[in-house]
């Protein structure tokens, strides 16, 4: 029974979507390879730079509050990416396998909102305004990429697919 | 390289949302024995009712279509439902495990969005209007619920783990 409080509460959450963002850093370098789309190159890439600084976001988190994470691993997202690993290794390259790789950077896209909408409660409810403020911004730009996938994976990706 | 079109990538999808729903379904009675407040308990029994109609819906959309699912095991609710066993096991029953559950099951609503979103735009490309129907009506009760969980936790949840 190590969680006995919402402050326990949102250092468990933290702590695991920090676990997250560092997992989802190191698998994208792969899907942005694996992608052949140049629009979804570059929307992989800037998930990849947004991820970065996610992560240097929660950093400041930590030092405004002075609260200490804990070393966890966040299973969930060792899901997404061994969903998004799996779809690599059975879809041949082509805009297929982009549809693909645009479904599974949206379920990371929906983890992160679902993870950082909850944390922003707790921080509102904690007093911890910085905290409410960064993740705020990460919300926007998570839920900002998710929306521009949708468009891309409708109006480009998809259409191609069914014509190859 | 089993997947090679949309179609191929369609089946894949709904055969892993299909796994998800029966795993979650197996999962809701514990979180559910696991709440406190009253209003919860009934949202996670809801959610388990509408789980139990989504695995209906998916059966009708292969009834429909034709497809054949295949027997896959969706790696990133086994990742979802594992989290919320670790958080039934750390944290003491009351407000603040309650807190949690609604965090672990707005993560779980939040893998449905993403994944039936990606599966209506599918269905819509492959000419499959029953299952755009079908899934639609799902998307609204998980968005629903999804919505009426964030309002619980923070007009009531969160402000009673605070006082206790």
């Amino acid at each position: 029974m190590s969680v006995k409080s919402l402050s326990d509460l949102f250092i468990h959450g933290l702590s695991d979507i920090y676990s997250a963002e560092k997992q989802l850093a190191k698998a994208l370098p792969r899907m942005i390879r694996s992608a052949t789309n140049p629009d979804l190159t570059a929307a992989l890439d800037l998930n990849l730079q947004e991820t970065q600084g996610q992560i240097e976001r929660i950093d400041q988190i930590v030092e405004a509050t002075g609260l200490r994470l804990k070393r966890i691993k966040c299973a969930a997202m060792e899901g997404l990416v061994e969903e998004g690993k799996e779809q690599i290794d059975e879809v041949e390259k082509g805009p297929v396998l982009d549809a693909a790789l645009i479904g599974a950077a949206q379920k990371v896209d929906h983890y992160e909102i679902a993870t950082y909408g909850t944390l922003c409660a707790l921080a509102k409810k904690l007093g911890y305004p910085e905290a409410v403020t960064l993740m705020r911004e990460t919300l926007d730009e998570v839920k900002a990429a998710d929306e521009k996938l949708t468009v891309l994976a409708e109006q480009d990706v998809m259409p191609e697919a069914l014509a190859t």
